[in-house]
């Protein structure tokens, strides 16, 4: 007797979109350029994480971003105001970007002329930690008012980042955050995250965030 | 020659859930029992707005709640702390709820005895919004630190509520959260929409939401 045959759309649909990120990272890598994936949810500060990044690596890094929204280019426009290239995905519905959506956005850009790109994901701490994009860094936000156990309710995202930026920190007086209990959950879920304070408001914590980055992107390509 | 048959499996999901969703209104409906499906970001406060709600409604109504998050029961645990029944959907990864979720849910309530069942939604401003769950209003929060273009981002969430909470409204004292702006860009997508400025922290705006709440329900119920 024939074995039964299960066709797993869902595990299908996770392995096409492995190969395609695949395919992206080796060929970004081909022109040495760095690609960082940030996710968070709606309002934590993705758009303002960027713009603060360019800010300060601008004078040493030619950057590019990839804006995925669901609806609507006000956060391409922020980008452009400064002079980056920005192409914007409009998933039209989609909660997620992935791979498949990454390859013709790509090719909007001058990659010949760029060292850094940033994808500004769709704000969701779900679905968005699923799908490869074929980045080198993994990052998420989260904002101070979101409070100190979405670890808790959305540990994948916490899992698979390689790096976590606490913003709004600005927002910590008078709250009840704790910082000690978020770390020691994020920890548990993810022992190598690398973990920083930051306040897109008053500049705390992103010098040494993009000084972290740059190392990260040097690093990869020296050898 | 015969015409191409197209399974468009997407419509075919939405409109299983709508069957659904229709039967378990109607079922509430010989109950006499109102359902509310309250959808935000994560942290935007949604276990804050039931809380607040349970604590003025108590004396008056009957309280259910069902609660929805991926992983974790810390959400239902609070409300059980407060002597309410409380049903825990976990998801194991979906970002969503759905009708055919609710219905085994409101099972495990004793429906012979409740008025209001709360269903809190996965956090998320995407998905949530295109599943109708049964329920009599569907209500969301936008929180203040989200910022006030989220309706650029999000139309359908805002499209399809009922009724806005804008929470955290403690938070407006040195922010440029633009409230006048806020409500202009929600009346574009939603005309009809009926809007709340809370703060589950000072109080504020809480027992307006909740009377309108509650005069709602008598409404419905009174013919």
């Amino acid at each position: 007797m024939d074995e039964i045959k299960l066709i797993d759309i869902r595990k299908n649909i996770l392995s096409d979109n492995e190969n395609q990120a695949g395919i992206i990272r080796s060929d970004l890598a081909e022109k040495k350029i760095f690609m960082v994936n940030l996710m968070a949810s709606p309002g934590a500060g993705k758009t303002s994480v960027i713009l603060q990044t360019i800010k300060r690596l601008r004078d040493t890094l030619r950057l590019g971003v990839i804006e995925g929204d669901i609806e609507s280019l006000v956060d391409s426009e922020k980008i452009t105001a400064q002079g980056i290239p920005a192409v914007q995905i409009r998933t039209g519905g989609a909660c997620h970007l992935d791979a498949p959506m990454i390859t013709p956005a790509l090719k909007e850009l001058d990659l010949d002329n760029l060292d850094l790109v940033f994808i500004e994901n769709i704000g969701n701490l779900v679905c968005p930690a699923e799908f490869d994009t074929g980045a080198d860094l993994k990052a998420m936000i989260l904002s101070v008012p979101e409070g100190d156990d979405k670890v808790l309710k959305y540990p994948l995202m916490f899992s698979v980042c390689d790096v976590l930026l606490v913003n709004k920190i600005d927002y910590l007086d008078g709250s009840d955050f704790n910082m000690q209990e978020l770390y020691s959950r994020v920890r548990r879920v993810n022992s190598k995250i690398k973990i920083f304070q930051i306040s897109c408001k008053t500049g705390k914590g992103l010098d040494e965030w993009c000084g972290w980055l740059a190392e990260k992107i040097q690093a990869k390509f020296k050898a």
